[in-house]
């Protein structure tokens, strides 16, 4: 398990450490790239040699946070993980440095503790808003290239300030980080306002294919495996589009069914307050969370929705009892 | 021509103020209704009478703000106007009381002054921001109920944080009202993760017409007259369809073509920063902004398309030109 860091040791350690290599989780996303980034400009800001490693290529759409990608400049002297739960996360190209991890500075709450060191705020939205108290700490100037950087993490991590996770504490940083000469409104044209042609297409498949069931409370979309190859729609891409049915008004269960190459039906149930997505999914050999839940069903495309519809009907029926006893 | 008032003068009429009614504009949206709820509440912190009057329904989904309508319930003494930047926006049912308005608030920097007396502030994001100051002003708790009332403004005219009339006040204010028990999860769950089935069925037929042009560096929607009516989707809603061509990666122009009940087109335009959509419109008899304006097209689909592409591919020209130069 990793010694567990305050701020004013993790300070003491980055400021004392030289040749500072910064690891990202692999298919890295705003967080753990944005982290990473503040973290390389500060260091280098204190003249020290700083830069990224990730085992997945830096998406294009964040080329403004002028990132230095590790490629042999330096034998890495201190090496530092941002935004890693665990060490499965890495990916093939950092195997090398992960049984040798200096420090790791993270917000997951389940954290594995494989680095020497830990500095994690579980409490945290993003990583980034971990980050800014460091370099606020170690006394670099956030220069708006920084400030672009780290409000890239926490709007990211956040979806904009929209998610659950949004505290007062991240509204205070964008504040800040806005004064610091965060472009906030070219980094949210960037990071909020554009789809890909593969995405737009998968969403209309979706919702060709869309059907309402259950006096509309339940909304389903379906889509095969035909349909996801001919759109080359991503990984990351085809998840988001799991949110949609449940975002319809009056909709309380949205379910989500997509073959697999090995043609059984992957399903993704989406809830409200109202309605327990993991008895759902539970039932059908799955498990999840309250509002967000999944299972696998081998067959064809009808038994995979008479099967997951039946569940639904139940747990529907489930929650009209429930709130009928409770206007008693 | 309005008297301008500043904070401390505004507050003044309104403590001396009894029998409040509080005018929101027509076609209602959170920042005027959250406004008027939350002077609404405020004032009746105060002891005083207050009650709100809009010209449309109350959307169903504001419900939490507990709005007390006006109707007749008390003589109005005291007549104030939020978030209305011009008479012709308040609508029939409030035409009896818009030659006598004491007051109004507003972001609008376009303000016609219309009323006696007017606090007026160009530069908030929301009406909401300045309702903030005026209730803290008045020494009146932000109770959780006003903080709910003054996040919907806020959330709702900056697209949750998102388009570029957001400033670090906007944020600075929702860590505030987070503080003071804004329930901001469940409110945003209402304001942004919701969807008519109206409009999922409008976004699918926009999807299923979407085509590529010069490049995919214009993307083009139509709908038809019978296509728009079939789905029974709201003006609100499908305004909003004419954001989404833009959205797409890559793309510079977006255009959409919405057939109007007279058979004409009501063609829309947004661009990116390199491309003039203005002049795009301008030269079929429309207008607009740099990067959102529009102009109207008889004629039958294909002509109207003809026409727009004709003038979008003038101005993609005229902005490669113009990058070449720059490079110089």
């Amino acid at each position: 398990m990793s010694e567990i860091l305050d701020l004013l040791a993790t300070i003491g350690r980055l400021l004392r450490a030289e040749n500072v290599l910064i690891l990202c989780h692999k298919n890295p996303d705003g967080d753990t790239i944005g982290t990473a980034a503040a973290l390389m400009h500060a260091l280098k800001q204190l003249g020290k040699e700083a830069a990224v490693l990730c085992s997945d290529p830096i998406p294009s759409r964040y080329s403004y946070m002028g990132i230095e990608l590790y490629n042999g400049q330096f034998d890495p002297g201190y090496i530092v993980a941002v935004d890693v739960a665990s060490i499965q996360l890495f990916g093939d190209a950092v195997q090398e440095y992960v049984d040798r991890i200096d420090l790791c500075i993270d917000h997951h709450p389940s954290n594995a503790g494989y680095a020497d060191a830990m500095l994690l705020d579980g409490s945290a939205a993003a990583t980034c808003e971990i980050m800014y108290d460091v370099i606020q700490a170690m006394n670099v100037e956030i220069t708006p290239q920084i400030a672009d950087c780290l409000y890239t993490g926490l709007s990211t991590d956040t979806g904009c300030f929209l998610f659950s996770n949004t505290t007062a504490k991240s509204h205070l940083l964008a504040a800040k980080l806005m004064e610091a000469g965060a472009r906030i409104q070219e980094l949210n044209m960037i990071l909020f306002e554009s789809k890909s042609k593969e995405r737009m297409a998968i969403e209309r498949l979706a919702l060709e294919n869309l059907e309402y069931h259950f006096d509309e409370r339940c909304a389903l979309i379906y889509l095969t495996r035909e349909q996801i190859a001919a759109t080359g729609v991503s990984p990351n891409e085809l998840e988001d589009i799991t949110s949609l049915p449940r975002k319809i008004e009056g909709v309380q269960v949205g379910i989500t069914l997509r073959q697999l190459p090995g043609a059984s039906y992957k399903i993704s149930v989406r809830t409200t307050a109202q309605v327990d997505a993991c008895a759902i999914a539970r039932r059908l050999g799955g498990g999840g969370h309250a509002r967000a839940a999944g299972c696998e069903l081998e067959g064809n495309l009808e038994n995979a929705k008479a099967a997951i519809l039946a569940e639904v009907e139940r747990e529907l029926k489930k929650a009209d009892e429930q709130a009928a006893q409770e206007q008693e």
